[in-house]
């Protein structure tokens, strides 16, 4: 019953009419001219919209069925996949030296925004695949790049990572799965691994599993993690597949949402493995692509937020309910369609400001990735890093609270199977859990990133929202109705931090009670200063003379509803950050 | 996996510590002794864990089955539905001239609390024949009250309310259902109604529907619906099964959650009613019992948020992961259990402050509605009024949001079925629906309660909360903790109501653009002005040398915390209100 319409126009605007990409100075942004931007998105659209968004529901109704060890993903997943193969899609941004298309990770956002919307437990079997590669990329040897990438790449293979086990999650540091030398030069790895995201499944001829695994020996806790590359089938030296490696499926977890998706449990039972990177320090290899993960599930976040918001939007347009207070808009109906009723406007605009405000965000972390990739820019590169969980866990947040406001517009019906907004609700809600939960990413913002470089980048950051402020507030409308509010919301944010400089320096617990809140307080920030930088790209426009003046002006109108309804969400974040660490830890635990 | 232990203690609190039901001088209040109510909360709090919530999980699982026009509930449902029965439950607040228990509604609260905690499904099919049964008595004539109310108190028959019709939920003047007078007096009922909960089961021998239709010739819109009775199974002079009626179960609604509930498609095919009240008055009939059937709804928000809790508690005291940043708490272990962690306490003090806060809201809810009843206070039934969208709306926003903090705690395991976590989810999510949606609650309170009286009602709760506030601002924990932060709030909530009154006057949009904001903001304050009370009860308790010392001085922390964490949200929602209709009516419907 849902529909997903990809929003080529939307995306346009935030890689032209704001990034402006060809403007940019990035090395291999100068061939992203609107037509060809236009090109590839359309292709994908297409794909999102034609072939995996009518395979989403009946994905979500079959599941992936576990038999005799092999996996059997729901009926047409094994033929869309093979479409989007075929189509480059799974290379699009990687290294043409090993087959990929080359295109920078801006363009693999886009399409990837579309693809996730469309059908984000499919989605997941690609994205696995590119972190794994990416990981390959980073740290194998020239000779394991050699062996993995093209097939990865061309998606004749697919990837996972497998980090969690029962005991330990969050807390890597408690991996007992051992990895021991060969004289070959392999390891023996053993041990289970669970909720490995595709796992297995009959998509792909092989699947390259990435493996943390302790050899014994190594320094204990995570200084003793190493990164081991474990094929279900070893490669024989001509390429082709040799004998099935020991490693089997034990497993399917039953969840919540993406049931197109296999979650297994995998056991490892004696397998052959690679060492991929320096023993010790597979953390640290693991850490290398956590930006680009982590970016990839906030789109998770968001895109389901804008699959839900046009299918509410669609309901509200459609369903005859009441009448317009300010008189009928419908008069030869029964009813007036609810989007007339202020309260129902009031829902969708909350979702449409988060959708587009995060989309902005994402795709400007898109392009700092590749900044600090293609130029060089280590700027780029400390900013990415500090943002980054603020993208992933405001933003996947927000996308959950977005399909939760777009099932209520359908009232009863939202709640109903049939109307299919509730399974965006329950594919959304893992993006808030995995690849960090989102109080890890709070953790990782104000215990680790804040302070990194003495507290430049976070400096970088007020400076690049003040500059903004500045160099535009001679525009009556930019400085009422956004840079003031953004100005108001920066110095809460601003405030937040020196309260975590002063208070959190005498007790570290007075900077972790807040850091959930500072992680939404920096969101809100961020998402109202892409507010504010469409509003200035929309105002440039309509003055240039664009022709399309309605989509101009609606971008205007809905940035000051967010300016106007969500950005004063800083001044709560903040209220809540300085009542510091006493409400929070004055229970003992036994008294909760 | 989950369990549920009943909050006796915490229900004893607010009954006779914070509502002190003994002095309150409502007639049948007199008999709640504590240990009266002890016995009564022990015998349903047994019932609850030990009969009820074993079925939670499998009467998900199984839901419920329509075969042959019969639908089968899951495994177990009879026979916990039986000792329910049995148990006298199902007419524990009901007139004892017709065999009901005659117990105040409170005490029926309680236990409705528990029984929803436990298993919301199955609580839904003993809640819906109480609400109908409420009608039948408010509005039957005397023989109808003697065919009907015996066995529908008894639980040996159960009752439904079907009002919703494919074309029209929120506006009831659409319905098409029709009522044709017969000679002998009854109506032949004809058309379908959807979303009918417990329309047809199999855990009664008669099932008595409540049906809005309309009379042909009638008024137009909502004046011209009557409520009608319509039995599954025609009542014979001695009490006994007639006829088989003409109505049927059409097919049974795939939804997110309550799957043990069965939700039906009801075919009215010229079935025999008969007239309950007056004809064309139906709307008002149905209005009659709205406070009780909105006030259940609250409980299960709340309720659903307490067992979410309690298992996310018991998780955060068993996982070991990671080590307390100011020294290790379990140094023989592996790691510490998370509830060291800053934000774990963060996510479960959240959860905690909103359950206990809502749990005595919905009591002084039941009180004020049985001051009405019991003691004809009718400045009782208009607050009750007033305050019953902002009961039913807040509680289970904040229900769901208590659900989906506590499945966060436990990280990935929440997203798996094999926990339990994310059924409460999606349980608690219908709660937002059901009896008017959350948006049409707010309506209610902004469009029609809070000027009823000529706002008297409403200056009527602020003197309340400002005269509570005087007589205790001479304890100096109180006023700093507690009352300085409640006249905040109270402030922001004054407000709201000056800018309503100011420009809703000039333009209604602004009023109603803002409803959803005030019935949160009200909610924030009725719920901080309950944790002011439960403080105060707390500090005289202890006052008193009350020997559970842990007890009150963890209520005191406890509310604490909502005061500093969740209290300053009036803030934000006043933010939203005064920014007017502008932001939120600026765009086309054709632009969103």
């Amino acid at each position: 019953m849902t529909t997903y319409t990809p929003p080529l126009k939307d995306i346009q605007f935030v890689i032209h009419d704001v990034l402006k990409v060809t403007e940019s100075g990035i090395p291999g942004y100068e061939e992203l001219s609107p037509d060809f931007t236009q090109a590839v998105l359309d292709e994908a659209g297409k794909i999102a919209a034609n072939v995996l968004h009518p395979l989403n529901k009946t994905g979500d109704e079959q599941g992936c069925v576990l038999e005799n060890g092999v996996v059997r993903t729901p009926e047409g997943f094994k033929a869309a996949y093979d479409q989007v193969r075929e189509g480059g899609w799974t290379g699009l941004d990687c290294n043409p030296a090993f087959g990929g298309q080359g295109l920078p990770h801006l363009m693999n956002t886009a399409t990837g925004e579309m693809f996730s919307a469309a059908n984000m437990a499919f989605q997941m079997y690609v994205g696995l695949s590119h972190g794994a590669a990416s990981a390959l990329h980073a740290h194998g040897t020239e000779e394991q790049k050699a062996t993995y990438l093209p097939k990865l790449y061309s998606g004749e293979w697919s990837g996972t990572m497998n980090l969690t086990e029962p005991q330990c999650g969050t807390d890597l540091g408690l991996i007992r799965t051992k990895a021991e030398p060969q004289p070959d030069g392999s390891y023996r790895i053993t041990g289970q691994k669970i909720w490995i995201s595709a796992g297995e499944h009959d998509l792909t001829d092989n699947i390259i599993h990435l493996v943390l695994a302790k050899i014994p020996g190594g320094p204990e806790g995570v200084k003793g993690i190493s990164l081991f590359v474990v094929p279900k089938f070893l490669v024989k030296e001509d390429g082709g597949l040799g004998e099935r490696n020991r490693l089997s499926c034990g497993g399917l977890e039953q969840k919540m949402g993406i049931h197109a998706n296999a979650t297994c449990v995998m056991d490892y039972d004696g397998a052959t493995g690679w060492l991929v990177g320096e023993a010790h320090k597979g953390m640290r290899a693991m850490f290398t692509m956590m930006n680009e993960a982590r970016l990839s599930v906030a789109l998770q976040g968001f895109s389901q937020g804008e699959v839900a918001y046009q299918n509410a939007l669609g309901f509200a347009r459609e369903r005859l309910q009441g009448r317009d207070v300010t008189g009928m808009k419908n008069p030869d109906g029964p009813a007036d369609p609810i989007i007339v009723h202020p309260d129902v406007r009031r829902n969708l605009l909350d979702q449409k400001t988060l959708v587009e405000g995060s989309r902005a965000l994402a795709y400007w972390g898109a392009e700092l990735i590749d900044r600090g990739r293609l130029a060089g820019d280590e700027d780029a590169e400390a900013m990415i890093s500090l943002l980054i969980p603020v993208m992933k866990g405001f933003l996947t947040d927000k996308g959950f609270e977005t399909t939760v406001l777009a099932q209520q517009t359908l009232g009863g019906s939202g709640f109903t199977k049939q109307w299919g907004l509730e399974q965006f609700v329950r594919d959304a809600r893992i993006a808030m859990v995995y690849e960090g939960t989102n109080g890890i990413q709070s953790l990782d913002l104000v215990g680790r990133k804040l302070g990194s470089n003495g507290g430049q980048t976070m400096m970088a950051f007020f400076e690049i929202v003040k500059s903004f402020i500045r160099e535009n507030e001679g525009s009556e409308t930019l400085k009422s109705d956004f840079l003031d509010p953004l100005k108001e919301a920066l110095k809460d944010l601003q405030a937040a931090v020196m309260y975590f400089m002063a208070e959190g320096m005498k007790n570290p617990l007075n900077a972790l009670s807040g850091s959930y809140d500072f992680m939404h307080l920096f969101g809100h920030v961020a998402v109202g200063f892409m507010w504010a930088r469409m509003a200035k790209a929309s105002l440039d426009a309509l003055e240039d003379g664009a022709s399309d003046r309605d989509f101009y002006e609606t971008k205007l109108a809905t940035g000051r509803y967010y300016m106007a309804r969500q950005l004063p969400a800083t001044r709560l974040h903040l209220a809540r950050i300085t009542s510091g660490a006493e409400p929070v830890m004055a229970l003992e635990a036994a008294n909760f």
